[in-house]
């Protein structure tokens, strides 16, 4: 049996979802027109934004579709703010700078939000920045920023909010109707539970509208994309069409739960018996459990010799459990993801793998911490 | 049950091909690390490119690398000569021109090939082009380019081939032992007869490495995707993990079956297949047989009045036969693929789908290009 994915995407995604690859769908028959169709106005509707926005279905990963939404959407002329602190917003300002755009950079520590005063500042220190792009969840650490109220200092401050809502969308409240903003960002294979293969952006009409032409890129113009789907319903380019077919499963099941609210309940329980757990066993989370969205959580390193990550990577997946190899964190980190079609059962059994780990490894009881102490 | 497709793509894949995305995939993990591996090893091998090429896989659709190849390979300050004689051609000469890369282009009739004449005349005419671009098979039209004698034209002179072998790459003979080129682009999901979300570009490997920095595009900055899979073996951002599950899957039929030329036998053999029998009941191809490669055929578009396109579309989906309903040529016509996991069976019984859908509109045996007689 393939091992339990406890990663930020590519994750678990159930039975049924992948089940709905096994048909092939021509891409510009009316069955698939519908289907895009059917799921554009699903993430819409998710999003809380069917009177204002529209959905644009972007071929790739979630990084093409940040990509995609500064390059058409931040006016070529105009001035991107990004608030950084994390890989993930680091990214954008390399986007941006590749892209040729302006762009004025507000990095903070790691482990800390995003503050909106902050954001006001930078804002009327700069009256040339005319875009604000954010992090919801900073995949890097972990962490949640405080959407809501930076919304609402941009608004108030007559700018544009983009959202990198990558690892959020799906399982953490995010509603155009209580909070403003030009577009949003995410992908099929994270709080959706899809296959990986698609993103997408959910922009402002009026903003997909002013971005004709502003794209350099062909693939990448998410102007000309949603042209394409509102002039006869097709993707310009090859979709991933078995993809689109397990997204669309995997919003019935995401419904069939109870929506946002629900995953986002069903993913804190798994957040709460992971870090519970985790600590017993004498592991440290980066972050304040305040500050913690229940998505991914960043440990800190152990410095006792006898942990070597490596080892303990490989005896966690003969176990049946992948956790997050990758560190991007400042700090030494490594990180177990909350999200996929996995419960409190499964994280218990995670949390139980990675005890008997310890154990091989002579760390029973051992401090993690204290290099001192256990050699 | 769904349709056949009979479309250049999305394609029928093989049940085997689509249940190989059954199985979820840490996408940094060592089991998927070495299925990127062992893909992009197949993919060198089957273009006779081990020694000098090495293979650089990107999300998304084809469309995708051919932008990425042509914003990473062509320099800066190069000049792009495309060879046009279709609607892919054009589409390389709108994604160099709004990547700001000077770009001439020699564009010739859509139902004849490119000659090996035109394109020395060209090069020899103006000492400033670096880089060559030419569709190998221009699904526009179904039409084969002669890109053997083309290779030989570019080398000779000293300029860089770049091939969209698209539509062809795993039917039609492309050995980099027998032509020089710098890179070529093709996708997962064309004769292949693997899933759709994936292209990919094999490259010169100092071709690539003269690309550092030259993309301004991040997702599509063909150089670092390679670094990537240099460094660690992983893809920079979330792979489609499921669909490269099932190009491994398809390389392993592909192989079964007899590699490129078997393939190649099997399309040509569907190709006539289909011709034969819609010549039969009065269709006409667009092209002279000499030019038509065995991947797609446009038919022209009868003007007999009780001939409706749509309604002939409907009934044969109805049937269970899908076929392409974009139109891409300058002359009206519709097409007909001969690719994916289907063989004579199906395309005799397409064409007997067709011979009941003419009688159903009433046009059993009628003469479909004279509209005065059928009147």
């Amino acid at each position: 049996m393939p091992p339990y994915l406890l990663t930020p995407g590519p994750l678990i995604t159930a039975t049924e979802t992948r089940a709905a690859m096994l048909r092939d769908w021509g891409s510009r028959d009316g069955d698939f027109i519908a289907l895009t169709r059917r799921v554009r106005e699903r993430l819409v509707h998710l999003a809380g934004a069917d009177a204002s926005h529209t959905c644009v279905l972007l071929q790739g990963s979630g990084t093409y579709a940040v990509e995609a939404a500064l390059q058409s959407l931040v006016p070529r002329d105009g001035k991107l703010l990004v608030l950084v602190n994390g890989a993930y917003g680091r990214r954008m300002v390399e986007i941006a700078r590749r892209l040729g755009r302006a762009v004025a950079v507000h990095e903070t520590a790691e482990d800390r939000p995003v503050t909106a005063s902050a954001a006001a500042a930078c804002l009327d220190a700069d009256p040339a920045i005319t875009d604000v792009a954010l992090v919801h969840c900073e995949t890097t650490s972990g962490l949640l920023n405080p959407l809501k109220s930076i919304a609402g200092i941009v608004a108030a401050r007559r700018r544009r909010l983009l959202i990198d809502a990558m690892s959020s969308f799906g399982a953490l409240p995010l509603d155009a109707r209580r909070m403003r903003f030009a577009a949003l960002v995410a992908s099929s294979n994270k709080c959706l539970e899809g296959a990986p293969g698609i993103a997408f952006v959910i922009a402002e009409k009026a903003r997909l509208a002013a971005a004709r032409g502003n794209a350099t890129s062909l693939s990448l113009d998410l102007h000309d994309q949603w042209q394409g789907f509102e002039r006869d319903g097709q993707w310009r380019f090859t979709p991933p069409t078995h993809v689109l077919a397990a997204l669309d499963a995997a919003l019935d099941r995401h419904a069939a739960e109870g929506g946002v609210a629900a995953r986002g309940a069903r993913y804190a329980r798994n957040c709460h018996t992971l870090v519970a757990g985790m600590r017993r066993l004498g592991f440290r989370p980066l972050l304040p459990d305040e500050f913690q969205a229940p998505i991914i959580v960043a440990f800190r390193m152990p410095c006792n010799p006898r942990f070597d990550f490596a080892r303990f990577y490989d005896r966690l997946r003969a176990r049946g459990f992948v956790i997050y190899p990758g560190k991007l964190t400042h700090v030494d980190s490594f990180r177990i993801g909350c999200i996929g079609a996995i419960d409190e059962a499964v994280m218990k059994a995670a949390v139980s793998a990675v005890a008997a780990v310890l154990a091989e490894m002579s760390l029973a009881g051992a401090h993690l911490y204290e290099p001192a102490s256990a050699v």
